[in-house]
């Protein structure tokens, strides 16, 4: 049997992370987020077991689902404490009605850098990049299809909302935790770093040049991707090769998640990665 | 100038389907559905002068809005009542605070039999058939990639949720008003109709036989797809041929979204309709 420990008492200082949690992220706080539902704290225990740079603090979970949950808790060291509590109490704890009842807080103990994250990639790669993307969902999605699709590191620059917002790091199905990736430095830094590295680099647009099904192959390539009205700047587009998706004219673009899903299997499939 | 009426009292009877329009939806009352937004509304626009089903019953704008959107009015006919209110009044009626300020009432006055959408196809087709979807944001998806790709209608079984419903049709950016569909009986009799008319039918599932790229091509083709987790139903997939997009493996099915938006860009490539 897993060892757990009881709270009885929602004001309880040991789980005072997970008050009142919809209405905050711990974000930003030392690097802390909160995983929720029993995809991402699988994906937590992987990551922390895989010393990938997050860490699992502590576990919260509705006291039925201790059983059905062991095979995923004895991933986890035995120094991340498991707190459980009754629906009542976790309701009260969390402030909402939490039906599945599995939580958890983890942390981001190293971000590395863009040259350490570059240096790391294998010579056949593939990178996403993503830039001023402050919508959760957008950037939860990307993470999702650059694990579905292979991609092997995620660039974000420091106008991209942080991955580990619940709602992202949820619609990322915990992808978040699995696909390395940096948060930093500007457009022009991120773009300057794959470029000194011989980076194909694919900067995909409505208008781009080339469809994306007559992308030509190369061993390092580079998609990047702006905000869903806007898309990427002129500046940016200017500098780079462009791939657009081809579509019925005069309609809105493509939703961001899907353009670049379908962005992300074609240069896949063009790369013989899938 | 547009001629319009000016609401002073949030309770005016005129107006009244647009109180407390966040809590409640219309679908289901005689088929009228709220459409929000400037993108909508020219939708409607089009769907109401194209006769397609879809009639404009009122408009309700933040009075500020009327001027830029002259040229959007102008597309619907006289009779429909444009009712304009300040900012104060407006989110009296709605109940928060409607940043957009543009908001309507439409009705789908006919919908048509499964038998007369399909009757009317042309010659080269693509059909999406969606089952037991219940996930407003997946309808709205499905339909915006129908839209994109030029698919000619989107069959849905009684089981899935409305494509009228405020948010369906907002995430769909109103191609709920503009690719024809019906929704209507169970799946078998859906995959009945479109069997008698020899179409080419493709399941589309991770376990799929054929990789989505390698389907063959054919004058009539239908895409099924399912709901996000479960996926279409064993009976169904022995009943047709089965699409699979590649991807890593270990991980996840694809969102809903974003896997119908790689098969029907693939299957609308291989149709030659791009």
């Amino acid at each position: 049997m897993m060892e757990t420990i009881r709270i009885e008492d929602a004001d309880d200082p040991r789980i005072a992370e997970f008050q009142a949690v919809r209405d905050r992220d711990l974000t930003g706080r030392g690097g802390r987020f909160i995983a929720e539902g029993t995809v991402v704290l699988r994906m937590l225990a992987q990551a922390h077991r895989a010393k990938s740079g997050f860490v699992a603090e502590k576990l919260l979970l509705l006291e039925n689902r201790v059983s059905g949950l062991e095979d995923i808790l004895g991933r986890f060291p035995d120094d991340v404490p498991v707190y459980v509590a009754s629906s009542a109490v976790l309701d009260r704890i969390v402030g909402f009605h939490l039906h599945r009842g599995v939580l958890a807080i983890g942390r981001r103990a190293e971000e590395p850098s863009i040259a350490d994250l570059l240096q790391n990639l294998p010579e056949k790669t593939l990178v996403v990049a993503a830039f001023g993307i402050s919508n959760h969902d957008n950037i939860g999605s990307i993470f999702r299809n650059a694990a579905a699709f292979g991609a092997d590191a995620v660039l974000l620059d420091a106008a991209c909302c942080d991955p580990l917002y619940r709602k992202s790091l949820r619609v990322s199905v915990g992808s978040v935790l699995s696909v390395p990736y940096a948060r930093t430095g500007t457009m022009t830094e991120l773009l300057d770093a794959l470029m000194s590295r011989d980076f194909a680099i694919w900067g995909l647009s409505p208008a781009g040049h080339v469809e994306i099904r007559e992308v030509s192959p190369h061993p390092q390539m580079a998609l990047i991707t702006g905000t869903e009205g806007e898309g990427l700047p002129a500046h940016i587009l200017s500098a780079v090769k462009t791939a657009r998706i081809a579509q019925m004219p005069g309609l809105d673009s493509l939703n961001a998640a899907t353009a670049t899903g379908i962005a992300l299997y074609e240069i896949a499939m063009r790369q013989g990665r899938l």
